[in-house]
């Protein structure tokens, strides 16, 4: 298998015994903090046992478009990505006003969109092509572009490591995405198209009927090929899912937490894990989608999401909304009184 | 019936059209921000439909002591209360870092623990006796005592009402409190006890037996007089509790939002529904305790929480954690581009 290698060193578990005695010395009964201590946990295993801190959260957009979208699966025409990553660079989006409101920095990412945005400042081009093939007619790229991406996903992350960035968040954007997430979904947990293919942002049934067609379609002209995550990427995938899933894997390489978020994401979160393991460990679940069939991927990597607010955007839009829940955890961790500190016998 | 008069206006659905409709042109699929969306129509119905704002987010921590808790039906003795309420005032408890993470500002207020903390700074004294009396033996407290908490919680949600402030959130702390609130639950909603008692912060399977002969017993004993919500309160209540009701009830006569989170404050909910079911409007639900019951009444309530994370702590904390997802509710409604300001078409 030709391959990027990704070096993930698993969370240590040798100081488990240590924070977890600092949680249950924390001013509150034994374990009333419910999933707060298990993501309290889990940060303090990634970030460190002393005063964990999240520090410079960075929620990253990967935009991309899908030719299969022109065959009739989305309530939207492929224009719309490019007119979603403008208002993303306006500031307009759900997503731009989640990101203000709970202090996450927002860079958007032009994966492969139908063309360049001329004239516009503050997207970062990391085009993989202009849109990818159809995936029920051809392989979505060449085996090259997906190693391309990965890469690239993988100096951007290191990038913002650098910056003192220790946990980024992934949204997307791409009309057409669901039915590249949705098989590769079917091939990855080898189930029925039917119960992966879902209404996305809100088609009829006739059009669900259609887009399960479609991809069943693409599931069977690549059959032979679908063979390891990167020839998955390489016949099914978007160009925005193939630099989700290095992304998701470099940040696990540097120690960062990451915030898989949405159907798209944790399609590309079941290629990373694919790929290595180890990566899950760093991965925190924002929010339970709406869309059909996000639910048994989630039971599929034992997944707990923290949100289940039945929205379905993408975007990142759940990954942002649960930052304060994350920030939460950590400080409650970092800042409560123990037991000793408040002069408290229980 | 000797009752407090709340003049509270029911919610206008005059707008509720053009509400709807500055929803649906925001720059995403009809309904693509779920509960989200179903918020913000209830924030735009109680704060104005033009560029409502959430200001001075208060959350109110009562506090008090309970009689039968020296009968065995919690882990921690009475004198806890008054510990962790020290811990509130020194920052050190869950409330206090969840407070200072989302930005609430935190007040606590001694509404009847054992002894009045002295030479300590920063408590709200509205004190309506030294605990109350244990419910399996006699009646909590006198039923002036109930009116006079009502009043005491209207002056002070009336005093935050003129600093600015819109929403309040409510919590508490009182060892003991989950068997009043598990007596009230059994009788606004006809239940048997066995339904409505749980483990509070941690209790044995032994000890939950206990717990509910005791409150059983509370019902037995005083079933002819629970023939309202004031006498309700008199026979079954705890002080935080009586002043809770009242605060609710308040906050709605002043147009303001109220979070409900947790065992206690959603018994508290349902009296003040009894008492005027005009306040649903203005109620919001944080999170979905652990404790058996709450899901119920939440039931009972048409009420859907906006967080479940299986914690049990009480002191408003998922009150707390709820405020980010109610202010990205209001944001997205305020600060969305619309389909034609972002020139998009669908």
């Amino acid at each position: 298998m030709f391959a990027i290698g990704f070096d993930i060193t698993p969370v240590s578990h040798e100081f488990d015994d240590e924070i977890q005695s600092i949680i249950d010395n924390k001013t509150k009964p034994l374990g009333a903090l419910g999933e707060l201590e298990h993501l309290a946990k889990q940060i303090a295993r990634v970030l460190g046992k002393d005063q964990p801190k999240i520090s410079n959260p960075k929620l990253l957009v990967f935009a991309a478009d899908h030719g299969i979208s022109a065959f009739g699966v989305s309530i939207a025409p492929s224009e719309v990505t490019t007119q979603m990553v403008v208002n993303f660079i306006n500031g307009g989006a759900a997503i731009n006003v989640f990101c203000r409101q709970v202090g996450f920095d927002l860079e958007v990412i032009d994966c492969g969109i139908l063309k360049p945005l001329e004239g516009v400042d503050g997207i970062i081009d990391q085009r993989l092509g202009a849109g990818t093939a159809p995936i029920h007619r051809q392989a979505a790229m060449p085996l090259k572009s997906v190693m391309q991406g990965m890469e690239m996903a993988r100096e951007r992350v290191e990038y913002h490591h650098q910056q003192g960035c220790n946990l980024i968040a992934l949204g997307e954007m791409g009309i057409g995405n669901t039915s590249s997430a949705a098989a590769i979904m079917a091939t990855l947990m080898e189930m029925d198209c039917i119960d992966c293919v879902g209404r996305g942002t809100g088609i009829d049934a006739d059009t669900l009927k259609h887009k399960q067609t479609l991809v069943e379609q693409a599931l069977h002209i690549h059959e032979s090929e679908l063979t390891d995550p990167y020839n998955i990427l390489a016949c099914l995938g978007g160009f925005e899912i193939v630099q989700m899933t290095g992304a998701m894997l470099a940040a696990a390489e540097r120690n960062m937490l990451v915030i898989i978020d949405g159907f798209i994401a944790t399609a590309a979160a079941l290629l990373a894990v694919k790929i290595n393991p180890n990566v899950r460990d760093y991965m925190i679940f924002g929010h339970q989608s709406d869309e059909r069939g996000h639910c048994l991927m989630m039971e599929h990597l034992h997944a707990r999401p923290l949100l289940k607010l039945d929205m379905r955007l993408g975007e990142g839009s759940g990954a942002a909304l649960s930052l304060p829940i994350i920030q939460a955890a950590a400080a409650f961790y970092n800042e409560m009184a123990s037991f000793s500190d408040a002069g408290i016998e229980i």
